[in-house]
């Protein structure tokens, strides 16, 4: 397997970064999460465009060019040959930073991996997730701070659930790598609008769904989860995943619903169109 | 320049780590920072203690005696000779995780550089600080997440400002990097007790200051920062230094105070007579 560092390809497990960089000294750096199916990167112009957007706000200069990006991601998988799935992540750190807390000229490493996504024994099952009081620093930037999230792991198993619901003041936003979607009594598709990072997952979903009812963006309480008919989440590694109970609670019927499911099965037919080449994937 | 990486000592150039490591992937890991004087580690033993407490607090398992750790660092302050004073970083990071996510067998880093403290002009002109709405995560624990941190540099150099003071809900907790004190009309010597990194330094001063007034760890509003006679912060890079201006109105009478010179002298004092080895370091 090879890693992309500064302009070089390396074997990955020479892929190394400096112990003065500003990721491992400051936890200081933006990344991006990209998936490919048969060596077909999905919606690789959103994502480079979402990485360029974490890393201005964190004033990482980096290329602007997507085609920069693109041709180095396109050499990585053409070097790798990961069949059926793979994820690609892109991460733009801080820099060797002589002073420790500076960012400097960014280190850029892009590194890929085989990716297994979720079953069908999964989806039919659900999640169980587990709300959390808690919002994400700078949440429209993808940063690599997860540190509430790994430490949130072992309270989140204790508790019998699968994932983490960020809420904040009542109000929910996120879990720590996926975003979330509500389906009301009047069969509208909810989803919070802000303080949250807005999935590439999500946008498409977003764009998808109207044919199936009409799709809101707004602040979603926390007591809104309990009158919801359907509630799933979805990110890039999971595409579309029901959730069945909060905090021990039954979600709808507890069983995965039928907007869940539609929307599901129209987001793997996409994603079968852009593998096949049926579509520009742009 | 010899920096200590998983039990090898190596030349600092080639001290890496994986681009797998959970500190790069995630933020995630533990570290500490102490100081020599004359090749003396200050205050070694309350260090290594904090570190692993800070540890224990991510769930990362490392060595619990202490010995192991001033073994290593005695070792590297033999190998790199460095005159006068530096700077001991030991970072302990979340380990080298194939699922990215999970922490496993951490990777420790002890790494070594030359510290210049602040000298006389520093002190007597005191800093200006910049206050900001914001609360860390976990804050008992010494992490790398120094996101806001950084990030804010450039909101608080445009506010010429050297440094940035939090405070949430009107009550004031800590600086990134350093503790705060205030010196009220009684003359008490007051310190926030909580949502804070209980600082060494800040632990010496509290012990070091009782012939000097009374000191009381409590809740502080930011209401209280305008009414003080005097304030300073106090870090292990930065020893005490004096606070003229908060959001550019004047501390006290804009200039260091008596009871701030005093424990900065008692500091020097204590400091001096650990490196001569007037009494025992520990």
């Amino acid at each position: 397997m090879w890693t992309f560092v500064n302009d070089k390809f390396l074997p990955r497990e020479e892929a190394t970064l400096p112990i003065t960089d500003l990721a491992l000294q400051r936890g200081y750096a933006a990344f991006d999460y990209l998936r490919t199916v048969n060596g077909i990167p999905l919606f690789i112009e959103e994502y480079i465009e979402r990485l360029k957007n974490s890393a201005t706000a964190l004033r990482l200069v980096i290329p602007t060019e997507n085609e920069w990006w693109v041709s180095r991601i396109s050499t990585l998988i053409e070097k790798n040959k990961i069949p059926h799935s793979s994820g690609i992540r892109i991460t733009i750190t801080g820099g060797n930073a002589p002073d420790f807390y500076t960012p400097v000229a960014p280190n850029i490493v892009i590194d890929e991996h085989p990716l297994t996504m979720p079953g069908e024994a999964l989806f039919n099952n659900g999640l169980h997730l587990f709300t959390y009081d808690y919002q994400r620093d700078l949440p429209a930037v993808k940063s690599i701070n997860y540190l509430m999230a790994v430490w949130l792991q072992e309270a989140m198993k204790a508790a019998g659930a699968d994932d983490i619901l960020y809420q904040k003041n009542n109000i929910i936003s996120e879990l720590p790598r996926a975003n979330i979607f509500l389906i009301s009594d009047a069969n509208e598709i909810l989803t919070p609008d802000k303080n949250i990072l807005e999935g590439i997952t999500r946008k498409k979903i977003v764009e998808n769904a109207a044919s199936l009812g009409k799709v809101i963006k707004k602040p979603i309480t926390t007591d809104a989860l309990w009158q919801a008919k359907e509630i799933f989440i979805c990110s890039t590694t999971k595409r579309i995943l029901p959730v069945t109970t909060i905090d021990n609670r039954t979600i709808g019927d507890g069983q995965p619903g039928p907007i869940t499911k539609a929307l599901h099965e129209q987001f793997i037919i996409m994603e079968n169109e852009i593998a096949a080449g049926k579509f520009q994937n742009i």
